[in-house]
Parts: C-alpha cells; structure tokens; sequence
C-alpha cells in the first residue's frame, strides 16, 4: 500500500544539507491560508536536524516559535548544535529567506534513550475503527487534503455561532493519516501535531484569523518503537483550555492503533475574534 | 503581609543589565539537588527579558531547555530579540558560564494583548480553602522550602514501591505560595511551573536520580490581569502521561483563587529508574 516513489510529503520537506546553513523550499501541496502549513515547516526543521552528520539519538523535544510569515519559494536553515552531552542534544535552528530576519526559530532536544522502567498512566482514548469512519471531505487549503482526516469526536461544525449557544467543544478525536499512506516517524508526528484545525474554530464554529505563534512536541517513542509499530495512521485527540485577550492554547495526543502514546503536543495561537 | 524588603524569590532571580549580555548568579536558597532550581533559573531568564529596554508586551510563552548543569556563582545570559512585529517579539537566550558552552537554551514570545472573546472550558479544580490545610513539611532541598505547598490531592509518599502494587498515580492537586508570600507575575509563574516534584517520584513512590530536560509554560493572563487578580497563590495541578525509555512528561495548569486559569505548562523530563 505505501508509495514506493518519494511521498509529497518527504517532497515538501526536502532538505539540501549544508554545514551549518541548510535549505529548503515551500511546498504548494502543504500550503496554508496566507504561508506554508506550520506543521510541514516544523518538520523540515526536524528533518535537517535528524540528516545532519553530527546528529546523535532520536529527536525528544521541538518546539518551532513562527516569528513572520513565509513567502513561497527557498529558504536558508541556520543549523547549531548548541550543546552536545554523552546522551543528549540540544540543537538550535532559525529559517530565514533571502538574508532577511528570522521568519521562524526552533529549538530541539535529541536523546538516546535506554530501556527503563516503563508506564503510561494517559488512557488509550477509545474509537471506531479507521475504516468505519468517511473520511472528511476536501477543503480549500491544499495542506488539508493531503491528510486523511475521520472523526471520532468533535466533527467540525464551521456553520457559524449559534443565536445565545454556549461555545461549542474544543475538544476532537480523529484518526489522521497522510491522504497517500506514508509510514509514521518523528517527521510525520511533528507535521501532524499542527495539523488539528485551530479549537477557536471548534469553539465559535466558524473560521476566523488564526495563526499558531509557538509549537512544542514531546516524542515519547524512539525510532526502534515506531519502526516495531509500522503504521501509516494516529488516533488523535485535541482540546483547549483557554481563549483568552486574543489568544489560544492547544493541547494534544498522538497515539498508535495499539495503543502507545507516540507524542504528545501544545501549542499557543493567535485568533482574532 | 506581603515583604517590603527585596524578597529572596527577587534576589535570586536578580540580573544586571547588558546590551546584549545580562548577568546573574545562582541563588543557595533555591538550590535542588546538583544544580539551581530550574524553575528560579527560567524565571531570571525571563525577568531579563522583562526589565529589557527594548521589551513590549507581556510574556506569551517561554521555553526552557536545560543543556548542562550551572555550577554556584556568576552566569552570563546573551540575550537577543531575533524578531519583532507589530504587537509581538520573538526572543533567543543563552546562559552561560566564563565563556564556557551553553547551559541553558531559552526561546519566548512576547506579545500585547488585545481585549478578544474570552472562553475558559478548563474545568477550575476544585478544593478546600489553603487556609485548611497543613503546609508540607520541611525537607532537604533548599528550593522546595521557599515554597508552602499544601496539598488537596496526591499527597507525597515516597516510602518506596510496594512489592507487587501498580504504580501509584502522578496526579497532584496543591496550593501553591511562596513561603514568604509574595505578589504572583509572570516571573513567579515561570518558576511554581517547574516547583512540582517530579511526577516519576509519586508515580514510584521514591526519589530517583531525575532533571528536567525541557520546560514550556504558556501565560495566559497579561500584567493587567495578574494586577486585577492581586494574590500570592495559585492553585496548581500538575499529571504524566508516559514514563518511558528513561523520559517522562508531565503537564500543569496554575489556577487564580478565583477561578482564572494563569498558566499551563509542560516538560519532559529525564529519569534513571
């Protein structure tokens, strides 16, 4: 079932190394609103990170701040181990394009790690089956489609505020899939770790302005535990906790069909309203 | 009741003003175990870029990633405003030692706040009144005695693990203060965001050799709100989802007597169990 040629993803996040400067492109096939889908940037982030000679471990930690808007077209990658230890590294990466300021700035922590003990108190959030569920449909920004959404919980109603309603849950399960299946990895778990509508449009049930301003990801699995699991496709949940003076968080899980909780993720946006 | 004097959360927290490079020092009242108390050592990170000149708006979001451990005495922070935008700043911070390689890696937002639609579907904990419950003892850590913590649920019991018994849980419910009670701001925020024990110590029910690896807290009050809310407590909560491969999370929520979420937070965490 997986594509043998080079999925548009790994295209959209194609990286051309560098020594410390790196580079990379917009894709037209993840584009958003107004720029690039974050989680698409945020994962050629990590991909440079993961290609680059002096990596050592698995990627633990990313958060990726989105300073300024990205114009289609190259942008440089400023790559820098800023720390490196006998187990762990601490990375720093600002893009930028054409010379110009810093349009988005990561950071990054990767970590071998080593058997310990072991527990997961979170709750394997339960679902109907992937193939059970219709898919949701295409919309406008191209970034939607090439992800297979099918909601558990929380089917999006952008229908507009109802007269007096209360807010409406913030609160999805899904199941996420890339729309062509790609086998998941820390790549695939960053982009799709953004790629949740914003709970603003959940909440008011309608889309207003909105951007994500800073973007954390917790892997809670190594490359052996997601090659061992060998799937194309997360149960996903997400909710808020607050809106608040123009702005909203995000907080969410990414788990396997079996039931391990591969990362988890919050997130801090902008929404005008 | 509140001290007129410089408090000791201020003194320790204290820097002096650069250009582009501030200085502080570590604090021996808010020592942990073989370094400073991370929360004191992001909450100067922050308290430089507050008292920075060219700092506007409040603090969004603040990320921490502790790289190597600060030996007692001076520190340097190189301090840079890598983006700034109408109404929000994107900052880059390095602690370091006499020259020496990065300690600490810190990224934040700024932004001001404009009056939006507010909606909090975060559920306030409930729990008896601070005045009703005993503070936790005394114990070895320097740090932790600058804190009266009073706990509502998951009440510390680090006796050991009993033979056979599944993992205790590591949910806590607990106010919050400083010992000596001073006014909560974004800085004492940062700081009671990493003042909860590790969660694999209640889950375990023992201390183990644990650091935390990487702090995000999210604000969602600006100075105003925290004006208006004039206290020097917060309710706090504070789970894990996943221990794993020698990582582990956890995430929190810092809650105004009132009933106002101020901040959430989430780290990943290192642990030799």
């Amino acid at each position: 079932m997986l594509t043998k040629t080079p999925h548009l993803f790994d295209d959209a996040t194609q990286v051309a190394a560098g020594d410390s400067r790196w580079r990379g492109k917009t894709s037209d096939d993840y584009w958003a609103f107004v720029g690039p889908f974050g989680g698409v940037t945020a994962a050629t982030i990590l991909r440079a990170l993961i290609d680059h000679p002096q990596r050592a471990g698995d990627p633990l930690s990313l958060t990726v701040n989105f300073c300024a808007p990205i114009t289609e077209g190259a942008f440089d990658l400023d790559v820098r181990l800023v720390k490196a230890n006998r187990s762990s590294q601490h990375w720093c990466v600002e893009l930028s394009q054409d010379g110009g300021e810093v349009a988005t700035l990561a950071t990054a922590v990767f970590a071998e790690r080593r058997p310990s003990w072991s527990h997961q108190p979170a709750e394997f959030p339960q679902a109907r089956p992937f193939e059970q569920i219709l898919p949701f449909p295409k919309i406008k920004p191209p970034w939607a489609n090439q992800y297979d959404f099918r909601f558990v919980e929380g089917y999006p109603d952008f229908s507009g505020a109802k007269q007096d309603a209360p807010p409406a849950s913030a609160y999805s399960k899904l199941w996420t899939s890339d729309r062509v299946p790609r086998k998941i990895d820390a790549l695939s778990l960053t982009s799709m770790s953004d790629a949740f509508f914003g709970r603003v449009f959940h909440a008011r049930r309608e889309l207003i302005p909105f951007g994500t301003v800073s973007l954390t990801t917790y892997f809670h699995v190594d490359a052996d535990d997601l090659a061992s699991e060998d799937i194309t496709r997360v149960l996903a949940i997400a909710d808020a906790k607050i809106f608040h003076k123009s702005y909203g968080d995000q907080n969410g899980e990414l788990w396997s069909p079996s039931g391990q909780l591969l990362a988890t993720t919050t997130q801090i946006a902008y929404f005008k309203a």
